[in-house]
């Protein structure tokens, strides 16, 4: 008796490859702008669609006691291509993640445990805040000037997910402040005081 | 002594809207291949923007002993035309999310606890596996079948996101048995026995 | 007398391309999630833009008494990147194009001849079925379960398009029964009866 | 015996709408840069889904033996918002698809029967022809223009689909000639003669 | 004699629409994630797609010796759906458009008279600042902080360009000083001093 | 006493790459339907960004009296994968942009100075076409044919800009008339006659 596996292989005139499921990068490829080479797919194996990186707390012993732990492209080369990606937010009490963007991504949080106050300001200025329990969702649009702040006495845990495997993260402190932006030029273009501006210049190692 | 608001004013020479940095659905409005008609921003407020219905665990006392809790457009208006969304998957042990497929998103799958077996498999043929532990994230490339199992002897959480507002979920059983495709037509196109094919149509409410 | 041709030459300042009109594929060049690398225009002929492989029939003579012979990128490098593809559908009397998904495109067909039962399965687990003839055209949106069979005592001609390059193709038992997949799993994630599972597995060679 | 029926019904906690698996379009609806307002679900059939109207042959007793029967989203509102649809071409012999574009979709023709020579000019002006036979598909790139003339002693069928719901079709000679472009404007727009311009003005309608 | 036009119009079986090469928005209509429903096209003519509103010169006598006048969706509907808008700089000397961002959308200036300098900070805080003079045109890529400031003694002129109808504008310092964010929490997302904070609240109008 | 800096750097957890703001193209590099590889970030420089090839007029010394001066992707590589691009025209008095489209963009146009009578044709054959001045803008949807010409007895100059890093520029005549497509087909696709199409195929160069 034939077996219907081989006569189900005359159906498919041709073996080439008939679709592209995923593009797992080969970081070590060429860039383009819809992301990296891909790996081939004899290469692809289950592991590759899986990161545990997300599992360990980040550090917080730090001066936002907070941590972001991303699993972007270039940490998790499996979302390449997808248009989704993730990162671990880690706040010890007192913590912050302090305001930023996400130049090309819209985020989307869960709060694993803790309590967290997050909020966005629109273009038009206005502000969307609110204190996060567990299991509570908020999204935040992309590209807008958003926070999240612990709002415990315990270290606080969210998962974000983005809708781009390379979203981006524009810390406004990090932005003004901790390059060779001459601070008359920020101090222009932002209002704030030049003590100011050379105060934070001087702890976040900015120079000019 | 004049305010800087006053002649900030005088920036913008028009009072319309600048961006269209979300739209909240109105659920009672016109659906269209983008999605609902947007609720007026004057309406929108942080609430909108929060959601806590995956804070409450599903109910998984049924047969499959798992719960799927969406917060898509329907659910979750803030997530209208945003390209993005969650869901929160509950398994008690021995729960199974069954094989189906998200026919318009890619999922991320995020561990929160417990123990679950993910797997999907590929236009290839080839399957992915993977027993994951708390704190992995696992990838779900769009389209492609897939499913979760439970592999702990306690409840299990997953929250799962995917890349847009209305993902879609077609489970297979109830594609090919829950409706009125006739078991001739399941047959012929599935090469299931009719024996089977009748069992499930009629467990499931089939008819045909 | 001076040619309009010289002098048109000066309205363009640069010699460099200008567009992107389109981008053959060269198959052995780097794959990105946007597709295959681009052959040089210099090299691109008329020949590359036509595929005469839909016009010999696809070899019926099998257990599912049907074809598929795709134009896919791979194939036909020309709709690298085109959003664009097709694929011709044989069907010999009692010819089957078993219960697929094309995980990331919409697919149109047009009868080319005889008579053909087509249908697909909504999220919403609605089915939607109709004895297709002589040219009708029917669309499957993206993603979802559907099938192709004859209706007709003679042969039956159909050719597909889809809205991708590489629209992948799905097929249901393929990727239940034609791998490694325990069957366990499969069992568990389907419903199906270990014996239903294991003749099926049998017939087409997968293993577990 | 509880039905499995039953409790599959608590997985889901929400009644709401899962998936935009398709929008047909209400042609009555709002129309909307992403297309027409949809259907409600509940209204949509089968026959939505299915159009005949490309199964008879077009009217070629005219001055170009020639004749498009377009099947887009104002004929076949199934395609609204799906980037798919399609056309009958019908070639008396003698017959010709004057020179044209589709402003916003690529195509694709396949010969149904007869002989066709199809071409299209790059935005490098280089000229890709062939003449086509029964069986063949050619790719005409998005935004180019291109035509198709019979190279048979019988009638010639092609069916072209397009990457667009609503892909356009800018016949040239319309578009120079049958409006009230004024004369002048054509003349120093596309270096034509006055009486050139006039004559075809002159047969299509045109005035100024 | 009979008329080509006559024939001609038999060459298309159906009047309805076949393309939808613009969508002029109807502001009074509904809005979607697609932007706003279109003005039917029988109402559309010649000056919908003309606007004069950036002829004239944005009033800078105000504190930041600046103005910006833009042509979005909102002030030029026929840009609706279109994934393109403009607006206009003026700079008198001393003039500075302050910090900000677009949240979805890619700019590219072009300085018509004067003498601007132009700078943005890359999501690697790397910072890329350019002194600019007539002709000149600089990119800012998508969702990025930004700024320009005259360097002449007379007025500056820029056209800016955008990748999308609605680029929005979010003012750095509107978004944290204009409205009623607490100064707490402007203060622990941003690491400015309380006085700095309440200074700018003061003068920009802001509460809490 | 630590610096802030020290602690910031702990925030991330990884060195690699978190966003892709921009991709300068690589001109020497592969192309892939998204455009051209990527530079390396650290060779990318504020200089990259700017183009100056803009400033300066074109030679409107030909026969058209007209020029175009592309910033597109070939020219100007900080564009490539930005979806904008720009381009200069000049028109001496008299001068003329003969009928085109740009086959994959929209096009935004700022008369910079001068005065230009400028329109393009729908797909329903209206034209829309207005005489446009100092500070005008006007949009040309993508893919229509469409022109510009001088209104005035001094030079205009406008800036046009494209919603795509290459939008293509494919002018009738040249399409027509400036290779080797052959004069019989030429004139069977546009109903022009003989004289006419031999004419300009000769001023123009083509052969056929």
């Amino acid at each position: 008796m034939l077996h219907i596996l081989f006569l189900f292989s005359l159906i498919l005139t041709s073996t080439h490859v008939l679709a592209q499921d995923f593009c797992v990068a080969n970081l070590d490829g060429v860039l383009t702008p819809s992301g990296y080479a891909c790996k081939p797919e004899s290469k692809v194996a289950s592991d590759d669609f899986v990161f545990s990186g997300l599992g360990m707390p980040g550090n917080t012993s730090n001066i936002i006691l907070a941590a972001v732990s991303p699993a972007f492209s270039a940490q998790y080369p499996a979302v390449n291509g997808l248009s989704i990606s993730a990162a671990r937010l880690d706040l010890a009490p007192g913590g912050v993640i302090p305001m930023h963007t996400h130049p090309a991504a819209t985020e989307l949080l869960y709060v694993v445990h803790g309590r967290i106050t997050a909020g966005f300001i629109s273009s038009s200025n206005a502000v969307y805040v609110k204190t996060l329990t567990r299991g509570d969702i908020m999204v935040f649009p992309q590209g807008l000037l958003h926070f999240q702040i612990s709002s415990s006495k315990r270290p606080s845990l969210a998962i974000v997910t983005f809708n781009s495997p390379l979203p981006g993260l524009q810390i406004l402190d990090f932005a003004l402040f901790a390059n060779d932006l001459p601070s008359s030029l920020v101090e222009k273009t932002t209002f704030l005081d030049d003590a100011q501006v050379k105060k934070l210049k001087g702890v976040l190692g900015g120079t000019g």
